[in-house]
């Protein structure tokens, strides 16, 4: 008879009280989000990411509402980076069943989404609770619970009205112009407590990398949220994209980002940029984007403070609009300081 | 910048060789299964759990195998009693979509294992790597990856035939008699390797708690399984049921259940049985059961050797023909030699 097995100990308590390491929180969304998580999965630290749950508006909302369908794979996406089976939890989320069985055409992730929907009583709280279930390291957290649709003003030649507005997460990108200011309707969503405790407790949080219109932005614009980040005494750092955007970020600098950024989230939220150096490499001509240039010309100075910019190879010499998993995580970690 | 971030420390390959203590093997399944897991749970041990994926013949099966129904329940309680989030996991199993969706009356937890098993190839495989993707505390592995038929020859009063045979899992049960002995259809399937190494490293093998004819017996009846359980060097216990139940063990005593054991896997198999000793509880008259009484009176001695008796108080006092998570938990790990 062991002493161990007479006074057994709760693992759950003692994990909890393990070093998890540095507390990072990640606000983004799209394929760079991602990135940066499955990177970070390989480092000792405790992981969350906040995306933004915004409604694509119009008939693909109403689909979305009724049936479970995931907004535009961001959540499937960072749930998948975060996956100890990370290629196994891919091939669940996209699987599909077969004809005849009655559930041709749905996606298994957005089945997962619909029943945890359905226990859950809404959409967003289900988003909430899915990395409870399921083997990831981490968590996934919508920034509000509330239902958003995203829109933005989009300026566009003359002769096709000058200035449109344009509804949809999804839509935005599409619409061959330059983004002047994005918003949320309604515009005082209420923040999901749990990504506001996250942002509070964290040691590090980072804004990106993700589209800035559409997944950045878009958390900042949910004020519990934007005055968690303020509040937060976490280290706060902005990851630019390595390459431009079409229809959001065509010819940006990084100088360009964050003057984007900060218009939208005002000063004092972040005040730190991480960008990639390594500029040398060639984009595909059809890809209508180009290497991002790290110069900070154009960014504001927010209370007198200059921003600071941290330049490091980042990139994914195969894919080189991409940051590069490894580089990226150990680089953010860096960073941190703790 | 810190040692830390430049020499990432490899997290999974750490916690895989972290001690995560004791390897616990359990074969079973059924309610007395699930209560054993959810009791190890919150222990310091490292949990397998092994249980017979057997069809249940005629249209069910088919059924099963157009669609991925699980079979009866045993799977889906014991992933459900190793979550993380039990309740919840719990719920997404059951769940079901509303009319309208096209996926009227499928349980989650059948769209699940279906989804899995059109990803793997099929049912048996999917079943082995659900608790890849899940969060949940162990592993639950199939005892052979074959397509199983549970059958039992039942002895019944002369005036129906005397004896009968009975083809499915769920079936046996129903039939009211003396179960005399079961097999599997085919009769040497083989043995799930994932399932035999797990045996072999282990360092406690317990069979059951479950029900002796449908749960435990048939796990033995897989040659491969039986042949690594002889070799294993693990110490290894039955746990007998607290309360008879009736169609299977109707008036048993534990040493009713060591001899059908006995009999089925042959002896060098296992030859310490654990017994709950509080047997002053009182059954529901209706429920058909009594308690067990830890008597082996009625068991083989096997090689010369008698089977080692260790009674201790393991029934839940609520429900007293279930053991108690935490009481069996704690006692069998008591019985573990690391």
């Amino acid at each position: 008879m062991s002493d161990r097995a007479q006074q057994p100990g709760p693992p759950f308590a003692a994990d909890d009280a393990q070093d998890r390491g540095p507390r990072v929180v990640a606000l983004g969304g799209g394929h760079g989000l991602s990135t940066l998580l499955r990177g970070l999965k390989d480092q000792h630290c405790d992981i969350t990411a906040i995306v933004t749950v915004a409604d694509d508006g119009g008939s693909s909302g109403v689909l979305r509402r009724e049936t479970g369908i995931l907004p535009p794979g961001d959540l499937r996406r960072c749930i998948a980076a975060l996956a100890d089976a990370e290629p196994l939890m891919t091939q669940l989320f996209e699987y599909r069943f077969g004809h005849g069985a009655g559930l041709d055409g749905h996606a298994f992730g957005n089945l997962f989404i619909a029943a945890m929907a359905g226990i859950m009583g809404d959409f967003e709280r289900g988003v909430s609770e899915v990395s409870r279930v399921l083997a990831v390291k981490g968590r996934v957290l919508p920034s509000s619970l509330d239902h958003l649709v995203l829109c933005a003003e989009v300026c566009v030649p003359d002769d096709q009205g000058g200035r449109i507005l344009v509804k949809g997460q999804s839509q935005i990108a599409g619409v061959h112009g330059l983004v002047e200011r994005v918003y949320l309707q309604p515009s005082e969503p209420k923040g999901y407590p749990l990504a506001i405790s996250a942002l509070l407790n964290a040691d590090l949080i980072v804004l990106g990398p993700g589209s800035l219109y559409t997944s950045i932005i878009p958390n900042l614009l949910v004020p519990d949220i934007l005055a968690a980040l303020c509040a937060a005494e976490a280290r706060k750092v902005y990851i630019c994209n390595v390459a431009t955007q079409p229809g959001e970020t065509a010819d940006y600098t990084v100088g360009d980002h964050v003057r984007a950024l900060a218009e939208h989230m005002g000063g004092g939220a972040c005040d730190c940029v991480l960008a990639n150096g390594n500029t040398d490499l060639t984009l595909s001509p059809t890809s209508n984007s180009a290497m991002v240039m790290p110069t900070l010309e154009g960014a504001p100075a927010f209370d007198g403070d200059a921003w600071q910019l941290v330049v490091q190879d980042l990139v994914d010499r195969a894919l080189p609009w991409r940051h590069d998993a490894a580089k990226l995580a150990s680089t953010v970690l860096r960073l941190c300081p703790r």
